[in-house]
């Protein structure tokens, strides 16, 4: 990984969708927006097993991932990196999505939504997608 | 285009930042946050002129275009599509880009950034980015 740009970082570390970008299997970009944790430089994105999104960073590992504020000051971290998918184990699975639920709704909603997503603490085991950073780049607008 | 659900038109029709995703010349998938104008069932988007971006879709016209809502309620609509890259004469450029400054911005926040980018009127041609919808997709969480 390159220099990172503090500011690029920062807004790396900030609780705003992700939009993920990926070649599908169909052979065209997507993007999709998620949830994610940055850490230790590198984004972590929870999945359910075996998705779209999961069965073509398999098969094309290239992934893109950009963190915008919605408004004035328009700030953008664009990263480009590669992604691996590894089997999320149902007690890691609900930890961490329910620490990303908590830090986006807040502790009460995210309680909530932990509570309906993880259908009586057994959603069985999910995909964590994590992309290492090749570069990373930062607009200011 | 197939049948286009009305939520996820809906959607597109908001002022909210879309991300445009496609395949860079350096073989990775690129997402950026742009403006951009939902019209007559495309996707349009204001450049400066050969940007890397419209450079990839000129060489490789496969496009996504996802545009999401901020926080709760979480609802996304997905377009994947195939861009083309047309010159957009200056003074169509300034009207252009004009209006989604004042959409985006607010008349009078939109009319002071349109006077510091057009550079006393005279921004030059730039480049429109125009998708046409394959499929679409809408997420509600």
């Amino acid at each position: 990984m390159t220099e990172v740009d503090s500011a690029a970082e920062q807004l790396l570390s900030q609780t705003i969708l992700g939009h993920l970008g990926f070649t599908g299997l169909d052979g065209y970009p997507h993007v999709i927006a998620v949830w994610y944790e940055y850490r230790d430089g590198e984004i972590l994105v929870a999945s359910q097993p075996d998705q779209f999104k999961c069965r073509s960073l398999r098969a094309n590992s290239r992934a893109a991932f950009t963190v915008s504020t919605p408004g004035m000051p328009y700030r953008s971290t664009m990263v480009a990196g590669d992604a691996s998918v590894e089997r999320l184990p149902e007690a890691r699975r609900i930890e961490f999505v329910g620490a990303l639920a908590r830090r986006y709704l807040g502790q009460d909603v995210g309680d909530r939504y932990v509570e309906t997503w993880s259908r009586g603490g057994k959603p069985g085991d999910g995909d964590l997608i994590r992309i290492r950073p090749r570069r990373i780049g930062f607009y200011s607008g």
